[in-house]
């Protein structure tokens, strides 16, 4: 790990980039695959299921028999920790709700807004190696607390047709049933578009692949909502001579451990700190069952020493990180000046590991610099925020003259009728 | 004006379909426009500006003195309607920000939300035959109460190559210095990729014609956040006997002198008012200085006789209207069941034109059924909600193992790691 000294701030730019993923011929096979699933529907996601993930399948939901099934499969110590981390999204979530409490602008005019939950939601739960229960959590409970009618999810099968048994258990732990065996750029497709057993929903969550990702951002242009485009996940970690090193290099490597195209930056004011951490890498990585994975993520990765804290500040706003560890004894001020991030992790005790499982706060998070303009999941993300207003009379006869004023210098004339014909009905009709 | 009586329910999709705009070759017809202003900057912004508006433009910044000019231009009556919308467009806008105090979720365990506003976002505003400075309003208001530190305004200007007085004075006022003459989707590409005139946002915001809406879609997929897909204006009205016809006709008209693809729908449970409506309609429409085109958008409209208020209500959650105005004297009790809407008018007295300009509410609204999955502007279109966590030794020690155990499960060797060093460093290190 090489350590870049004290970079001109005209070169930051260029120390923020990301890795870049090939895109060559995905928007086309994306594309494609969009297509077919929409005119072909159920035939589609079997053929596809087959061809890009070898397994033949012959029913695509998972019935109320195999959920019931996997609680006998799931141990006790995790389903208690799945039970902890629950209750903390839950608490945290639940604090998000916004009041309806009504708001009087002028006399007699009443605006409020009413949170009223996303009827169909859909969820994309990746597969791969290791089961991710966890991103049901972070989906399923807000869309439980929004009260969402309908949620559906899908999730590739392993090579037997079948999904984990942590996955359905967290799902049937959260009532959600409407389960589907099916996995990338199709799942999507089946989400958006509806086939004969995939309903159809109006808005689509959860982490992907490429494919995943890309497919998501296209049918936005079918009029579907995402919760936000995704890159490769990352983590930024500001520390000074307060920070562990220790710490600080299980953080990187549990960054890195995600996939070799992750990045981790480290920004310290201590050259002492940026050594010793990079010891601490070199002493923790071979222990790692995913130590190549994490090599790779590493190869994408900076450690840079700046002159202070509020240079660190400064770049990492630039860089805008998905997570933003703060390991110094400095966190509290320094979170003032934080404008680019998705979730912050304050002090030495708040690892990373700690929001993307149990601690409350929503794992699902704007990565590829998107914090600047996306926030993570939140309950926000499952919810319409419908406005409503009620005018009495009164209220209409306080704001009416200046509303018909303006609709007259818009060249709107029946949105001023629409206010005169109230307040003086014998003139107008 | 056709009264469709008690449809069956099984129609009631075909009856909620939105007219469909001409779309063949816009795709390729704005891609190519964004790519130029992508490739060739501000050279590319005059050519089309030439080419589209016909307007040879010099200089496309407007200067600092047009907008001090501008004051002096505008009447003063127009002046103190303005200052009474924004003033009630604050109260409103500043009652949504959210608090950041924390949620103790465990002990020692702390999450919270900050609002942050997006660092740099631009506003589309529509040119045409009038100028719509409340859409200035309803976008700046908000984004000056966010925090928001740069707002870049784009608007094509007329014939004489000049932006409205109303415009300037408008953004004037909000403190919007960085106005541009260009619309269009070259607009939006400008204010996407950056020119040497025109800076980047993150962020795009605003009405348009269909080359401006595909274009924020289109910047979508190149990371551009957008408020929201559009379409075509649109109200529903559910009245029973209780609802005014004159009233109820002013709204239809109100909404279809927007434009000829506009949509009205009257639901009602009595066929008196239906009729009295249409004949309301009649003796109004021949007056409007607009009403060849609100008879236009009169044709893609429907008047329907249902059986309840019920299922009125149900009709409209189906149709999910951008703007629904309840006329019965149960608005009240109706307004609890809905659950697909942009902005609602409950009783006799709110009018439509009200939230258009001067009540508060946002008039930004989704519309073509996206009020499904879409909230209106609000002042959180214009923040990211960072979350915070903050976690004591203690925080850690009491979900530290669930969040080892959840990790170990996904396989994230490395995850578990980052909590076992902290809480046991002489095993790990």
């Amino acid at each position: 790990m090489e350590i870049i000294n004290n970079p001109l701030p005209e070169t930051w730019s260029a120390l923020c980039q990301r890795p870049v993923a090939e895109q060559q011929g995905l928007n086309t096979l994306v594309r494609d695959i969009l297509l077919s699933v929409k005119q072909e529907g159920d035939r589609a996601l079997l053929r596809f299921t087959q061809q890009f993930d070898r397994i033949a399948l012959k029913d695509l939901a998972v019935s109320p028999q195999e959920i019931a099934a996997a609680a006998g499969k799931v141990d006790n110590d995790l389903k208690q920790a799945i039970a902890l981390a629950r209750q903390n999204i839950q608490a945290f979530h639940a604090s998000q709700a916004i009041s309806s409490r009504p708001v009087i602008t002028s006399p007699g005019v009443a605006c409020w807004q009413q949170s009223v939950g996303i009827e169909k939601v859909g969820l994309y739960i990746p597969g791969g190696s290791a089961p991710l229960f966890s991103a049901i959590l972070m989906l399923g409970v807000p869309a439980q607390l929004a009260g969402c009618q309908e949620i559906v999810l899908c999730s590739p099968a392993d090579e037997n047709g079948r999904l984990d048994p942590v996955v359905l258990y967290t799902a049937g732990l959260l009532g959600i049933t409407s389960i589907f065996k099916v996995g990338g750029a199709q799942a999507i497709a089946a989400m958006a578009y509806g086939t004969a057993t995939i309903p159809r929903v109006y808005k689509i969550f959860g982490p992907g692949n490429q494919f995943v990702t890309r497919a998501k951002e296209l049918v936005q242009l079918d009029g579907l909502a995402i919760d936000m485009p995704a890159g490769p996940s990352e983590v930024l970690i500001i520390a000074d001579d307060t920070g562990n090193p220790d710490f600080i290099a299980a953080d990187l490597l549990a960054q890195a451990e995600h996939g070799p195209d992750s990045q981790v930056m480290l920004l310290s004011t201590s050259s002492r700190l940026l050594s010793a951490t990079v010891a601490a890498l070199n002493r923790q990585l071979p222990r790692l069952p995913r130590q190549e994975i994490a090599q790779k993520a590493l190869a994408n990765s900076r450690f840079i020493l700046l002159a202070s804290l509020d240079e660190c500040l400064a770049f990492s706003n630039l860089y805008a990180p998905e997570h933003l560890i703060v390991a110094t004894e400095k966190a509290a001020s320094l979170a003032r000046g934080i404008t680019n991030a998705g979730s912050v992790f304050l002090g030495n005790f708040s690892c990373e590991s700690a929001g993307d499982y149990a601690s409350g706060t929503n794992h699902t998070l704007p990565t590829n610099g998107f914090a600047r303009s996306y926030s993570g999941v939140s309950l926000d993300s499952f919810v319409r925020k419908i406005t409503f207003q009620e005018l009495s009379q009164e209220g209409l006869a306080t704001i009416g003259p200046a509303i018909a004023c303006m609709a007259e210098a818009e060249g709107l004339w029946a949105h001023k009728n629409a206010v005169n014909i109230r307040l003086k009905p014998d003139d107008n009709v």
